[in-house]
């Protein structure tokens, strides 16, 4: 049943009904959390045996480093070569760093803000970034920080909307986009090959472009059809545009979100301009933890076989989300999901006008979700239709009830306002 | 023997002497290191235990966060605990960050370059620091990478010329100051209470005036007769300047140079300006590690412990360098040189116009220093006397050797230079 098909009488019937359930809801003083992208417990619990003294036997690196001492400015080898292999590029092109990637992000635009990427600093001059949509709270936070200007890019299933790119770079002024390639944070799309493409190949005006390429989920599947991983610089090498792009990652959810290990990966010329400000910024970071990371997780494999663990734990929660979608608000015409096999997300678009409705409405029953708004540049969504839903850190039982009690609540936010048009 | 007092011929016949044994001393082929402020391997098993995972019991912080996920950006309460206590500051007056106090600084002057500190942004400005020498070449290659005018201001047995401070500071464009206040790098002074008192009621001309107060050696006596620390911060108080203040610590050298500790102290005021952009750049530093070190250490008390196994080691090696300068140079009125308590290196002045070639001297027979200037702004010291000494890495017996070399190759260059005079 189409709830816009229903006359007011219909709609007002279905407003009641959809009321007393929330009320009674609303009773129980639930807290429920859908909010945070965090790894559960359990999910945690698979990398504890990484703290073994063990692993750091002798605490040497393979090229004979003292682990404990000062040094080493961009990694030690083995934790660069396990980077290497799940980005597909060569060490050399690696820096390893601490448990952030968000830092990193933050250092690469603190760096072009003072020093520029190439052709002088950004600071004092008008500077625009394209921001694919819905996106990642934190990385708008970091752009409207420094004062850029960002401009929305809708995301659609093969990635964001490559034309309205190619417009906009005509403008000296955008000097480049943040995205996150693979199980976006929220939509869970990746870019498509055309998309990676297009990327390569992109001809903007500002000689000192650069795509901050957040591949944070990039071994992170959970579904049997696994998204394709596509290597940027493989695909960037063949137009000259390697320098454009600034990819990071982490195992903030791979291991530890809070005592990872986070890399970069960048063209010759990136990596050369990064560590000459490295070398000032720092002596090295935490080579007792990278050799940690790089002992248990010895490579691509053994990731890949890590991550598997996590897909076992995670599979079960975003079907229950999408079931619980399926079940609660297919067929009423008021809200559209995405379906992702990898990631920490599902995005749900609610009736238009309706999400910070819907976010509300929830919070009033105890049930926590991402601030409507958020997944937006400057927490304006301009449709007001956007939610992001995290389902990995609640329990199976939680989120089962958690999802029931979102789409009541965004079937009646979408009746209070069919009933006021 | 003053060796200024000799005449020409009996120069030249010193000369012949220290050239012979310089000789016999070249052709050992011998590898030897002085340069490195590092901690011994020694010194670095003492903290080998802190290791054990049974230290993170539960994997909970004493307030229940869970320290393996994401959360609390400015650091587990235990942790920041033991900074107050070793500090002498409130909790809520302490940051924990990651593994390096010379992040911390160089993070907080690029946000005094893109945001200021309370009297708009730097970057753009002619700004000054003032610089006590001899000083921490990494200090000045922050400075100076940030296009930050540096200004020579010596350094005396009570700490830097504050008379000389004072006018400075009349200028605006002064900006701050970048100094260590205790075993200091590399003169192994601490200021006196009267210096402290000084630096308290500085009365600068800059609304945004900003000491950087580097305590990295603040529990690091090694002599029985220990300086003592003064809390800048009560002080300051007094005065109203707590806002000036910016002081940092690390356990660098109490744990693990590469896998420490970091944190950082500061007014209210300057707390909330630094957590506003570290909302922004983390969501927080590794939880696990900081409870490794809260927990190992437990207390203040836990640090002085820990630091007498570290002085037991260190003393006999400082003794040694300062035994093999008494004999080899002492009352030859060619150099002087500093005798500390604590912290990680001695300064030695030779006579001046001598420090690059007694460095040369040095790397010719096996000898590896300090850079000759390195303990200056630019890497220019304008009398070329001072040669940064770090006994803390060598054994007992390559230490003795290098420090005969060192005295050797200090009375050649003299005997050099006075030949030539």
């Amino acid at each position: 049943m189409d709830l816009k098909s229903l006359s007011k009488p219909e709609l007002q019937s279905r407003y009641e009904e959809l009321k007393k359930r929330y009320d009674d809801y609303k009773s129980l003083s639930l807290n429920l959390n859908m909010a945070r992208g965090k790894p559960g417990a359990d999910q945690l619990d698979l990398s504890n045996d990484m703290l073994d003294p063990a692993l750091l036997d002798g605490f040497r690196a393979c090229d004979g480093t003292e682990i404990r001492n000062y040094g080493v400015l961009d990694g030690i080898p083995e934790c660069k070569a396990l980077f290497a292999a799940i980005l597909g590029v060569p060490e050399k092109n690696i820096i390893i760093f601490g448990n952030a990637s968000l830092t990193i992000m933050y250092d690469y635009i603190a760096q072009c803000m003072i020093f520029g990427a190439g052709d002088g600093p950004w600071a004092g001059k008008k500077i625009k970034f394209l921001c694919p949509v819905p996106g990642y709270d934190r990385h708008f936070a970091i752009l409207e920080h420094f004062g850029i200007e960002m401009i929305n890019i809708p995301i659609g299933p093969e990635g964001p909307d490559m034309d309205m790119i190619d417009e906009y770079i005509k403008d000296e002024s955008v000097k480049g986009i943040i995205c996150v390639p693979m199980y976006s944070n929220p939509t869970g799309v990746s870019f498509s090959e055309n998309t990676i493409l297009r990327f390569a190949s992109l001809k903007p005006a500002a000689k000192d472009f650069r795509v901050i390429w957040d591949n944070a989920y990039c071994v992170h599947h959970f579904a049997k059809s696994r998204d394709r991983f596509y290597n940027i610089f493989e695909y960037a090498e063949k137009y000259g545009t390697q320098d454009f792009f600034i990819e990071v990652t982490s195992t903030s959810k791979i291991s530890f979100p809070g005592a990872g290990v986070s890399a970069l990966a960048a063209s010759d010329a990136n990596i050369e301009a990064i560590k000459k400000r490295m070398t000032v910024q720092t002596i090295g970071y935490d080579k007792i933890n990278q050799l940690r990371h790089a002992a248990y997780f010895t490579n691509a494999d053994g990731i890949k076989a890590h991550m598997e663990k996590h897909a076992a734990i995670l599979k079960p929660k975003f079907d229950s989300v999408l079931n619980g979608l399926e079940k609660n608000l297919a067929g009423k015409g008021i809200a559209k999901w995405t379906k992702p096999s990898g990631g920490y997300f599902v995005s749900l678009d609610v009736l238009p006008g309706c999400a910070k409705r819907t976010v509300q409405l929830c919070k009033e029953a105890g049930v926590t979700l991402t601030g409507a708004g958020a997944t937006f540049p400057y927490g304006k969504d301009p449709l007001d239709s956007n939610i992001r839903i995290a389902p990995t850190f609640p329990s199976a039982d939680e989120l089962k009830k958690a999802v029931e009690i979102l789409c009541l609540c965004a079937e009646l936010a979408a009746t209070e306002k069919l009933l006021n048009e």
